[in-house]
């Protein structure tokens, strides 16, 4: 089967863990074979992330090499991004064109200002639950999912749900034995319930 | 209390989890206030990680900043590093003078072979056991646990067993419940017991 390329959306603020959880496990060496991964920004280069270290941006909004898959991540940059026409209308041509749309955490709220999410069911993060349901009221916000699968799209709730998500997107897309076999080469507990989520409860949304 | 500095240490191939799972928890906005953070290489820009993507170096192993704690992550280049003498150098600098030294997955060969692990108890990842075991042969390796602390030195075995050992590391600098709040704002099941290690079985360690 040929590879696919997963392209990682960065923005001034992205979260740290969102981007490099899933890129962990998409990007771990028995993974290659299977996926390449390119972080793409508006401009090439290094972009501040919302912890403050820097990650490079190899690819701006108008390269054109083809993404079989997209992830959008959250972070405190989000808050500005939703205003950022040439971003949102990067999500829109992109998602048109992918196989797979993923967001992790607030990642959802730009999903859903593309408009791409309408009329789908989608979950974000449980701290800033209410800030996003207001980017998208045409979204079918679940307030208690590790992650939510409709059609293409895939979001997760915060930060680390962006791991048990993408091990469950590598899982669909390849075989679970590589799925299981990368959770642990990166010793991690993957939580492969879509429903388990405990920090609804914890921040009051159930 | 004074603020204090983690210096991360990059080299090409470094383990991209290994980093930036304990930098989200070091880096999230409730432990700003705690810590400030810095990424240290060779020389100052961008280090590509084993899985492809680069970060950004900001200080050189010149740099004359305090560094309160320092965390050597693990990774493919960790091969090569092992026989760098100037990067040994300054771990055995670094180490003499910080407060906690950190090392997640195979960044414990690193520490092995700048001589700071001999005669103290350590772990390391669980799929390179046996190689890391050799670069330390004075060292008390613990073939089962999910990270170790001996003195200063905090071992933790591989990748995502470096997100629970920073947040332990957190939790005894400040307070637990600080460890608590940040967890919970990763959305992560934080394993509080550093003897929880299902991976030593899986690799056949014991």
């Amino acid at each position: 089967m040929a590879k696919r390329t997963l392209g990682v959306l960065l923005f001034p603020g992205f979260e740290l863990l969102d981007v490099f959880g899933p890129l962990e496990a998409f990007g771990i060496r028995s993974a290659k074979e299977h996926f390449d991964t390119v972080l793409v920004a508006e401009t090439v280069g290094a972009v501040e992330s919302s912890q403050g270290p820097k990650a490079v941006a190899e690819a701006d909004l108008g390269d054109r090499r083809r993404l079989d898959l997209i992830l959008v991540p959250g972070g405190f940059g989000t808050r500005k991004e939703v205003a950022n026409e040439r971003l949102l209308q990067w999500i829109v041509r992109r998602a048109g064109d992918a196989e797979r749309v993923l967001s992790v955490c607030t990642g959802a709220a730009l999903l859903a200002r593309a408009g791409v999410l309408d009329g789908r069911r989608a979950t974000t993060n449980k701290f800033a639950f209410q800030w996003v349901v207001e980017q998208g009221p045409g979204v079918e916000w679940e307030r208690e999912a590790r992650w939510v699968e409709d059609g293409k799209f895939v979001t997760s709730s915060g930060v680390s749900a962006g791991i048990d998500m993408a091990l469950a997107v590598i899982g669909g897309l390849t075989s679970v034995e590589l799925a299981e076999q990368i959770a642990v080469l990166m010793e991690y507990e993957w939580h492969r319930d879509a429903r388990w989520d405990p920090f609804a409860k914890v921040h009051g949304l159930v």
